[in-house]
């Protein structure tokens, strides 16, 4: 790719990370799906042990079963978009989240408020950019209970 | 537009926005006025019953009379900008707003505390890009007030 | 510079800038320590009164000293780049940090959550942007103390 070329897939990736915070806090599950890679790896085993996750379709059912009740707030700061090849890129993003969980949620959260960075890779499908692994890190999280557990 | 122009074009959109959320939150009026297409529609009904203004001179007055004594944090993320013809764009940034009210606010509000998505289009008037229309949509507003009311 | 020369600057730029922060967030000293010029300039005046810091060494310092047993979480958002020269830069971020101290911390202070915005210049070194001067200003800084002092 040429330097011009290296700017738009950069620019497209940017576009790809806002589709995927805005669709899951619109709660779009349709629109989520066509951003992902259909093997696409999602590893949030920082905030839920053992959450790593193969496959769109998985991912959308724990996706939707796990968060249409409740209020998510996912913003991504300063991306660090790196071409890895003519079709595949690496990525890293500042992000903060805010969960605001529904009354009486069987997790006994009342909200999670949370920052990190995802780690993640990106590869060319069809002539667009789709996530082909994502991997959230943290660097503090703070969680209010209903209860004391 | 060719591609270098297409991204041309999205950079200098994506520093309009910065602008204007810096000249909110510096009270920086009439640069603010400078960002904005005379015809400008600001909708704010999401926040404000009724809140949709009309014209540039209007939308400052407006500003000025609600913002100027209250300490106000605009931030934009993830912007997802898309030219719509050689002259005009569409776009979607998330948002997070904090505004501090001075004691004794009429509104008896304490302090707002909001996160949602801006909703816009723009267009290119004397080589430079401008806001046309500007529409708030909220996911989440913590307000603190300071009686009950 | 042309167009595209620019719009690559400008990415770079903003990369240089994401990485600032992670590095300092991570505490990767040595990788931060290359993203600065040797005569770099930090001015957190608005914060530490006299803080004013001149040259890679010292800051790192300072910040090892000061930071490392904090949790650190910095944001930037709203790059507003402009070259200068072919080889000088201007650049805005609007900003957002919090700090979680340690149980015990000197400075009696629990915690700090401020906005603000960084104003910067950079300069090209050895074909790598670099971070010539840092001021941060405020909007509002919130501070937690552990005792009143």
């Amino acid at each position: 790719l040429n330097d011009l070329e290296r700017l738009l897939a950069i620019e497209e990736i940017k576009m790809l990370k806002a589709r995927y915070f805005r669709c899951v806090d619109t709660k779009q599950w349709g629109d989520f799906e066509a951003l992902c890679h259909a093997d696409v790896l999602l590893d949030i085993s920082a905030d839920v042990p053992g959450g790593v996750i193969t496959g769109t379709t998985k991912i959308v059912e724990m996706m939707k079963s796990s968060l249409s009740d409740v209020i998510t707030v996912h913003h991504g700061h300063c991306p660090e978009i790196e071409l890895t090849s003519d079709t595949t890129a690496a990525g890293i993003w500042a992000m903060e989240d805010v969960l605001l969980f529904p009354e009486g949620a069987s997790s006994h959260i009342k909200s999670l408020h949370g920052y990190g960075h995802y780690i993640e890779t990106y590869e060319l499908v069809a002539n667009r950019w789709r996530f082909r692994t994502i991997k959230l890190t943290r660097l503090r999280v703070d969680i209010e209970r209903t209860t004391i557990r």
